[in-house]
Order: C-alpha cells, then sequence, then structure tokens
C-alpha cells in the first residue's frame, strides 16, 4: 500500500461518532468558520457548489429546534448549530441536492472532530414538515432548500466505538 | 479554538480534489479494505448501514464502464473502481439512500486520499440509464440501488488547490 498519505486522517475517520451531548463552552467563530471551509471543499456535481449554511448560536432561536425537529431536541442547549442548505437555482439538478448537501454536510462532522469538537448530523431532506419549519424559523427563499442541521459544540460524551467493518456488504465484479 | 484535534486531518479535508488521471499500479486489496471500513464508518439515518460496495478490478468489467456512464470513461483505464449501493429494504427510507450513501461516498474519497490514492465521484443516483446500467453489468438484485461509483488509482495528476470559502454563502440565525 501506498504510505505517502497519513494515518492520523485515517484513524480520524474510524473515530469520529455521533456525539449529542455538549458542554456549555461556546464555539469560537474561527472554529466554525473551519468547519464551513471543509464543508465548501466537498465535491459537487459539476462543481456547482449549491450550499448556503445557516449558522444558529442565538439561544432563542437554537430553543425553537425542538419544536421543528423532535431529533434535535439537544440543540436547545447546544452552543451552534448549522443548517446545511442548498440553493435550488444552483444544483446541477433536484436529484443532485442531496448528495451535494450530504458530502458537505459529512466534511463539516469530520472537520469538526479534527478541531476536538463534537457534532450530530439531523436529517431534514425528504421531511415535509422539517423543511418548512426551518423555512419559518430561519425566513428561507423559496429557492433554498433545508438539508441537514448539525448540531455541534465540545463534547461531553465519549460514544462507544464498535468495530462496524462488515465484510459480507462487500462484492467484488459482480453482485 | 480547542486545539486537542489533528490539524493534519483537517487539512487532508481540503486537500482532496477529484483525480481523474492514474498510474498503472494496482491498488492493494488492503487499501481497498481500508476505504470500505472508512465507509462503514459513516453515519447512517436510524443507524441503519444500508450500504453494498461492488469493487470493480476486473479489467473487462471496468472496460464497460464508460458504456454506462458518459463521465466515467476514465474507469476503463483505471485500477479499479466501487460502486456504492443501497439495499432499499435496509434504508430508514427512500429520502434516506442519497444521504447515507453520499457520507460514505464522501468517506471513500477522504480514505483513499489520506492513502495517497486519488479519486473521483461519478453520479448514478438520479439517472435511470446510469441505474440500470450498472444493475445489469453487476447483477444487482432488485432491491439494491446503485448510487456513485468512485474510480481509485495511484495518482496521475496533481489538480489546482483553488480558494473556495465564500462568506456570501454564511448566514446568521437568519437569512
Amino acid at each position: 500500500m501506498d504510505t505517502t498519505g497519513s494515518s492520523d486522517v485515517y484513524e480520524a475517520l474510524l473515530t469520529r461518532r455521533s456525539v449529542r451531548k455538549f458542554r456549555a463552552q461556546p464555539v469560537a467563530d474561527e472554529a466554525i468558520e473551519r468547519v464551513l471551509t471543509a464543508a465548501m471543499y466537498a465535491p459537487s456535481a459539476v462543481d456547482k457548489q449549491p450550499w448556503h449554511f445557516v449558522v444558529i448560536d442565538d439561544p432563542q432561536v437554537l430553543a425553537e429546534i425542538p419544536s421543528i425537529h423532535p431529533y434535535a431536541r439537544m440543540a436547545a442547549s447546544a452552543p451552534a448549530a448549522i443548517l446545511v442548505c442548498a440553493d435550488s437555482e444552483l444544483a446541477h439538478g433536484p436529484g443532485y441536492i442531496p448528495q451535494d448537501c450530504a458530502a458537505a454536510t459529512q466534511n463539516i462532522l469530520i472537520a469538526a472532530h479534527a478541531l476536538g469538537l463534537g457534532s450530530v448530523w439531523c436529517g431534514v431532506y425528504s421531511q415535509p414538515d422539517r423543511e418548512a419549519g426551518f423555512r419559518r424559523l430561519l425566513s428561507l427563499p423559496e429557492s433554498i432548500v433545508p438539508f441537514s442541521l448539525v448540531v455541534i459544540g465540545h463534547p461531553d460524551e465519549q460514544p462507544a466505538q464498535p468495530d462496524r467493518y462488515r465484510s459480507d456488504r462487500v462484492h467484488r465484479n459482480d453482485w
């Protein structure tokens, strides 16, 4: 195997886990900018980079989130969250919105982990009630599609690290 | 900012770029297993882990790919490719298939980069002709949804590293 790469980077992909409990400590603006930078370095179909990001760190806005998203209750007491959105007028097509935005979301999760933060991806896309709720809460224009909510902060839990490799999911040159 | 994390990991997210030209050198089985392991450590909705992966390294099978996917011509001369698929019976729902599979695909790209390999994500999902083509080529069962083709190998090009951060895509607590 080529060993020019960094095994730290590889290990980070395996040690990143969803974190749902956060310390009260705020997330520095610089850290938010760094995770959003990583998001914008994700690939996108035909390089359209159709994403927008709404950073939510106003406690009053965070407190509204559980009424919109039943599985994002932790947002109410988290220091910050990021709503990943697509501009449907920029995207290569509607089928590429979830692909482009999921790649950006995954980069946010990994970047947060690399910076010592914890985060959790709360699904919004394909859930019309959640989409409508975030559209109202954050005054999103009609062309903007809310995709995912990443709740982020300094971790206050250490999730388990189970072995997840499954050889029965790997096929070779045919099913 | 918390500095317990690794800046190498963060930098890897910014230096990963799509690679479309590969040396003839094969990709070691161990490297393929490592990138697939990283894929299986991606998050998925309700932790369903609905993915399957078809590793393609038979030159005769690789040679068929350009007739299925017009933007994956490089696969014919690449050492390997991975078709990322979802099992629609395992997924939390059809709207989650692209989210779960895109997260896994993005982890493959980053893991490959971490191991000194190059790769490119060729979109399949939401393109019925490409889905049907891979279904036929690889004898995929009816319940399996082909999502993306990652062509992978030892890089034979060094893509440019443009600055991609755009502050006009970042909003705060409201649009």
